[in-house]
């Protein structure tokens, strides 16, 4: 098989990079195909460390100089993994979060990094959206993407006929100040968060509980990592 | 005189786009040395703005669309504003945030759009940094870089010797949870902030009260513009 610059189109992925192949060796090791590695990187510790992995677990490793540098359009980059896309579901009983048409790859990667820390490992896509298995978005991940369950739906009503946690939503015009707001943590709860340049339009105001971040008007709105950031910091801070 | 693509010697840069420009104008009408325009966004509202703007203020107008579109790199580009770099002294008796070492110009630009939303328009950055006068970080601060007072420093010590605040200190290995941190709400304070990559070095371990934002193991740690909101928000919650 030949291997080409990514496409959404592929049923397969890469990891680019030797922490996020780590990160896809150690959680996802049935589904990867085959590490590919530079011969720059021999002396490498993490690429040692995939090397082992991969030879306990009989995944396939070649060096191959031309065609990690041409995948990963890098000089730099050490190692590939090379995974088959698959289905995810949710965890029922766990806390979601929510990304309703996410438009930016650097801002998702960063957004999934922060909820894992945070111990939310679940997130509901709502279409259209940014392909959330671009190698770019699980390079801003930090590797952080093989941690999650990630699940598309192409409406939000078709995620709310799935799963019944609590609802909240992040809008501008919110009614509960995040710092005020009081949970019941005995439910599982699904954070809401809409498009960078839009965020939630109308049609989620009869939807859940509105919140807010409080911020003075020399600003339009925060970025929407840092607000994801905040919010699930302040959901989970309590619990970690 | 010529204006050529921005580069870091230059005495003078630009604000990128109408939004920018607008918040160049507002708030440094007296250091803006001209706007450029593009044709095609003569029947924008923003750019009308400016154009009042300026007649009001006798800033020299100039439509020019090879120059606008060779300074921006982009197509849809309609406003450039061009303003000579001042330097700017930090106010005392408010609160500042210090950046060492930030390497990251969209992370710059996010984070000077972050602290400006919670009230804190005093940042002082520790050299080497990034260049925090390219049009990219002022875009990436949707134009509230020009809200902001910033000084730069060659070193923190600098800084402390000018400088009377309170010192907090964001490091991995702090001892003081952000969650649990109870504040001398009536002393200014300053809150510094590490490279994106090494954080604050082990220099800053007997400097102020180090805090830490809690996160689990599974990921290595926040991205700094993330982690910038969060303590900043934390930190100013209760005042806005």
């Amino acid at each position: 098989m030949t291997y080409k610059l990514y496409k959404k189109e592929y049923d397969y992925s890469y990891s680019l990079g030797v922490f996020p192949t780590i990160e896809l060796l150690q959680n996802h090791p049935k589904t990867t195909e085959k590490v590919l590695l530079h011969p720059n990187g021999n002396e490498n510790q993490g690429v040692r460390k995939i090397v082992e992995f991969c030879n306990q677990h009989g995944i396939l490793v070649e060096t191959n100089e031309k065609l990690v540098s041409k995948l990963s359009r890098k000089d730099n980059c050490y190692a590939i993994g090379i995974f088959s896309k698959q289905s995810m579901s949710l965890s029922n009983a766990e806390n979601h979060i929510a990304l309703v048409n996410p438009s930016d790859m650097g801002n998702l990667g960063t957004i999934i990094r922060t909820v894992v820390g945070f111990g939310i490992t679940n997130i509901a896509i709502i279409r259209p959206a940014v392909d959330a298995y671009n190698p770019r978005v699980i390079r801003g991940s930090m590797g952080a993407f093989f941690k999650t369950n990630i699940q598309f739906f192409d409406n939000f009503q078709e995620y709310l006929d799935r799963y019944n946690n609590d609802i909240y939503t992040l809008r501008l015009n919110g009614l509960r100040p995040l710092n005020k707001l009081k949970l019941n943590v005995n439910r599982p709860y699904t954070i809401v968060f809409g498009n960078e340049g839009s965020g939630l339009g109308d049609d989620f105001d009869d939807i859940g509980t509105g919140i807010v971040i409080p911020h003075n008007e020399q600003i339009d709105s925060l970025n929407l990592a840092v607000a994801v950031g905040i919010t699930v910091h302040h959901f989970t801070n309590c619990t970690i």
